[in-house]
């Protein structure tokens, strides 16, 4: 099924939004074996929005549009496109009902152009709206299948997962199952040397490599008539790349290192706390996204001067004085003083040079990280180059220090 | 002039690489007064993208594209805009030349490959590329005006700025000055209603308002024949929105309440510190991501847990036991500890409830931000409702801690 994505809103053509739903859904799709050929913005026009279905139709199995569902006058996707594809819109009670249930519940008043977001394609499959007012469809027409969701991404996604993917998913006799191996500590054209020839050769399940923010993920995806055998299918490859990348993988099925981390500081009962330098309170920001966070996280220091160093977490003023605060002594006693400090199992620490600034007497890019534990201290010397640029070089630190985490709860060597 | 921006990247349509070039580029080329009306991604497919030009062509006087001018094979941007506008590629020995130094200054090997990115299509506007080695360019055919740059954002971006901003200046001879107001602390839609009247009448200058993450912008925008002239023309206009907003905003032509705190800070010789709580790092990641920022920022204490809420800042054990972490006294003793415990001249403190999880007591959303200096302690009750999500709510806490840090520093009323 080959499909294109249609974005309604003059915001995005302004950029005062980014279209994060069309790569969001992108993904999405993929992973129901859909082929997602074309994303199309067009804004709050319909002539513009007209010609674009025109366009969609011709080229398109499955038109997915976002957005334009909502109850104003510059709301007009529903309009415009059953226009083009020859359907009256029909009136649907139950859902007016769930809009003015939803105003009450949330203590404003309904007014009374609410009501059009209950008027939808003749025959559809509606797709109640759980996560906001506005309701979405799929029908088909002219032999093209149109999905339509909302366009604020809290409402686009779970209408796409909830209701849109199991529609999708009722359409075919074959299950697609996918399971991403996540890899830190090495680039993706490496990682792609490595299966390159057994990528090429595969048919079902395929592999894939992608560069995400600061590693790598492969995914593998396998079609079969139930999930079970599907997974079944994927498990073998998941095997063999796991083997191969050895503890370079640092999770299957996981977003993000910090989620890697959390369910192995729960299953060790142990609590960190870290003290940050160059990373100024990313890796406490980035960990406490993660609901259940305090539970394993104490907190720390954000220490962005030697007095702090000094003065939270003990660091020793003479060797801050010999050392210099971007050095390996200064990382250890860090890590060891936040742990200190916050009463934690494991302490964090990164200090570095982010830029654009030097110091003087270390490039750019120069940064320790380190964690101390009951059974000792370790400190990752890194070398990130300037050329990333400052955020980049505090995101890859605090990354590091995750990694380090969990190959100390993991029992791998830390360093 | 009516624009079309042709992303070209597999990587876009399988959801790696959100198109953050179009809304970047849809936001300058507005700044120019070019009307952005299409967004469209294709991947890398000679057939599809030919067809994708064929359209564009069709529909717009402008065609930007981005990506697909590299060294590989399937950069293949070039080529097919060559053929599908009848112009043939000539080779540029100074490009290649340039590109032949890049990869020497980086100590990597040039590979006969590269030498394609050396080709332009006759009669073209070279746009040499200082952020990388493939060149852009600007021609006109068919009486469609094109652009070509590369698509990693940090070539495309500055490619645009330095190169396509003043060919396309260079066509008009008038000129275009935006000014952005900056307002924290009311809705869009309040916002908008105020000024809704004079925005429908206004034509140059005009007025538009937009919702960014936490806060309100409002553009004036002026043409005129020079540069001095448009921004005189701006002027009253910015002066009456600001003065109509009083307080509420916090700054022209700046780029977040952190960017406005940070000159307060430098030019009153103050520094601050902060002692996070549900934010857990989020206000020192988000002012450290400020270049400059060591000069005015301490440093502070994540203190996630109660005991080191009390061991770090001090926070008196029976004012933890008698009002809950999540309460105006905390959020006092928290920013007084910080202040003391950092040495800084300010402490900012925010504890609360970023949910999902409540504590029993207070609704999640419930947050208190705190401030204290030499001459007072204050603190903002706020109640963000469980509605917005932990991180949205993490957030808003931590630009609520900004906002107050401003407004104590242009000698406001802090809450």
């Amino acid at each position: 099924m080959n499909c294109e994505i249609l974005a309604v809103g003059t915001e995005l053509l302004l950029g005062n939004t980014v279209n994060t739903n069309a790569s969001n859904l992108s993904l999405l799709l993929a992973e129901l074996g859909v082929n997602v050929f074309w994303h199309t913005v067009v804004g709050d026009n319909p002539g513009r929005l007209a010609e674009a279905v025109s366009i969609a139709k011709g080229r398109a199995d499955l038109i997915i549009t976002t957005g334009g569902l909502g109850p104003t006058y510059d709301d007009l996707t529903k309009n415009v496109l059953a226009d083009a594809l020859g359907k009256t819109l029909v009136y649907h009670p139950e859902e007016d009902e769930s809009i003015r249930r939803w105003f009450e519940k949330s203590g404003r008043q309904y007014t009374e152009n609410n009501r059009q977001q209950a008027y939808l394609p003749e025959g559809c499959v509606v797709f109640h709206n759980d996560w906001g007012t506005a309701p979405g469809c799929a029908f088909e027409a002219d032999g093209v299948r149109v999905i339509m969701l909302p366009g604020p991404p809290n409402e686009c996604l779970p209408m796409f997962r909830h209701r849109a993917a199991p529609y999708l998913r009722s359409l075919s006799d074959e299950t697609l199952v996918s399971r991403q191996i996540r890899v830190f500590g090495m680039g993706e054209s490496h990682v792609e040397a490595l299966f390159r020839e057994e990528m090429e050769h595969m048919q079902n399940p395929t592999l894939a490599t992608y560069a995400k923010a600061v590693d790598v993920m492969l995914r593998v995806t396998a079609k079969a008539k139930t999930e079970a055998e599907a997974a079944a299918m994927c498990q073998p490859v998941v095997d063999r790349v796991v083997k191969a990348l050895g503890d370079r993988v640092y999770g299957v099925d996981v977003e993000n290192l910090e989620s890697a981390a959390l369910p192995l500081l729960r299953k060790t009962h142990r609590t960190f706390a870290a003290a940050e330098s160059l990373t100024g309170g990313l890796i406490g920001a980035r960990f406490t996204a993660l609901p259940g966070a305090s539970e394993v996280y104490r907190g720390g220091a954000v220490t962005y001067c030697d007095e702090v160093k000094a003065g939270m977490l003990g660091v020793p003023e003479d060797v801050l004085a010999e050392n210099g605060a971007v050095s390996e002594p200064v990382a250890a006693a860090m890590a060891q003083g936040v742990r200190i400090a916050a009463g934690a199992d494991i302490g964090l620490s990164a200090t570095g040079l982010a830029g654009p600034d030097g110091d003087g007497v270390n490039p750019v890019g120069t940064v320790f990280v380190g964690l101390a534990a009951e059974d000792g201290v370790w400190v990752r010397h890194l070398t990130l180059g300037p050329g990333r640029g400052r955020n980049r070089i505090r995101e890859l630190s605090a990354s590091h220090a995750f990694d380090m985490l969990r190959r100390y709860l993991s029992g791998l060597p830390v360093v």
